[in-house]
């Protein structure tokens, strides 16, 4: 089985010029398949702004209606994807750049409107989030993927997908990355790697050397336990070992500039099943 | 050796929903091998001002600057493209939605600097358009073209191309469109067609149902002697001739709304060799 590399950047490293060319060189060298995975950063937020498009916030997610769709798609799938492409083709990467409606390889479903419960109680209200597209475990169209692979393309994913009837929606870019990995994981020995701001895990969240090298769901218990694994975390994390369950080799959290490391198994914090 | 059909569309379907949306479905249903080039439309201009970034012309042609380009990259490669191809997936048309930077497929070369002569004086200025990029006989990678095809993708492409040095660069459509028709004519028999708002060459410009059905180089020379065909449709026959020369099938010419006749070739006015 040969191996694969799905990798997620963020917003961070895409805001920052020298940082995104620095992590380019980096993916470009990396050897074997590889996907990379992009989310939006603040240049959505700087031009909704610009254009008087005001972005609301509900527990923390965007509200995408129509006017902040049209502006998500321009810059995540227009400016981000073809500049990342382009950036990579210099490198010699024979990068394509994708949203989930090119070859229909990510189909979403609109999220539904969500009860507002107060208390348990039903007040007849409803959160609307507008056109945001879930995914499930039948959402990627793998073969579709590894016609790509093989034809000699590394693709790059934005965070757009669609539902099939012509309608374009905006998903989680790490819930692209993972159920992408996860679905890929039948074809290829497959590695996620979530690029983050942090090493990796921390035993201590203050000091960066202090990178836990591999975690697998004992470990991941106790550390738990003993309160090392700070909240914010342990979703990121539960969603990994999820990821791990349902057939991917690893998942590595670490930092986007150490991505080198990856050949030698020792970037960032590698999590493992137990086998 | 297997049909390929090459077909530009221009802004007047793109800025009519409806017109889009009716070109999308005939499209869809032709069948065989076929490409989409599509360009841009009056929303990159509504963009352009809504941003407060003034768009300058130079004999005719945009000017494209830094925020320019940024602009006609989210709105061709992003909001316009994405859009299509999702539209085409409805229809059940595998499209792929494309820039030249993706997979290396059209490599342009960036316009050089033009010196203003004046009466054949050389005022010592020079005219910079930018970022635009120019193609020549051997921009295009006919066999990544060829690869997506033979994957059962049907490739969208926006008039974005890049320079192979991570620069992206704004190029004619219909320049696109020939240099692609003409690269897979050693793969395909092509047929290159443009939809505009016209239905074909016409005898009367004043009377649509005039189309001239065929034209070959002697009948061209002919009409052009006799005056019948106006001067604004010169260049793009001309064009087209040398097109048909370098390796092409045949031309057509024609309004997108009665794409469907294309099968039976009676789409517009044909324009082939005397061959």
């Amino acid at each position: 089985m040969k191996s694969l590399y799905v990798i997620k950047i963020g917003g961070n490293i895409i805001d920052d010029t020298a940082q995104l060319e620095s992590f380019l060189k980096d993916f470009s060298e990396l050897e074997g398949y590889k996907i990379l995975i992009h989310g939006g950063g603040k240049i959505a937020t700087k031009l909704s702004r610009d254009l008087g498009i005001e972005s609301e916030l509900i527990e923390g997610r965007r509200v995408t209606d129509a006017e902040s769709l049209k502006v998500v798609v321009m810059v995540y799938a227009g400016l981000i994807n073809k500049n990342i492409v382009a950036g990579l083709q210099s490198k010699k990467c024979n990068a394509i750049g994708l949203t989930g409606a090119d070859g229909n390889i990510i189909l979403a479903n609109k999220r539904p409107l969500r009860k507002v419960l107060s208390f348990g109680e039903d007040l007849g209200e409803a959160i609307d989030y507008g056109f945001v597209g879930d995914l499930d475990d039948n959402s990627v169209d793998s073969e579709a993927i590894h016609k790509l692979l093989v034809a000699g393309f590394v693709p790059v994913f934005s965070a757009i997908t669609h539902d099939g009837n012509g309608q374009l929606l905006n998903t989680n870019a790490d819930t692209i990355a993972s159920v992408i990995a996860v679905s890929m994981s039948s074809h290829y020995a497959t590695s996620l790697v979530y690029c983050f701001e942090k090493n990796g895990v921390l035993r201590d969240v203050d000091d960066e050397t202090t990178v836990i090298q591999s975690i697998d769901p004992e470990l991941y218990k106790e550390l738990k336990k003993e309160g090392v694994i700070h909240s914010g975390m342990i979703p990121k994390l539960d969603n990994a070992f999820e990821a791990i369950n349902k057939g991917l080799n690893e998942v590595f959290v670490g930092k986007a500039s150490t991505l080198h490391e990856l050949k030698q198994k020792t970037f960032g914090t590698r999590l493992k099943s137990e086998k």
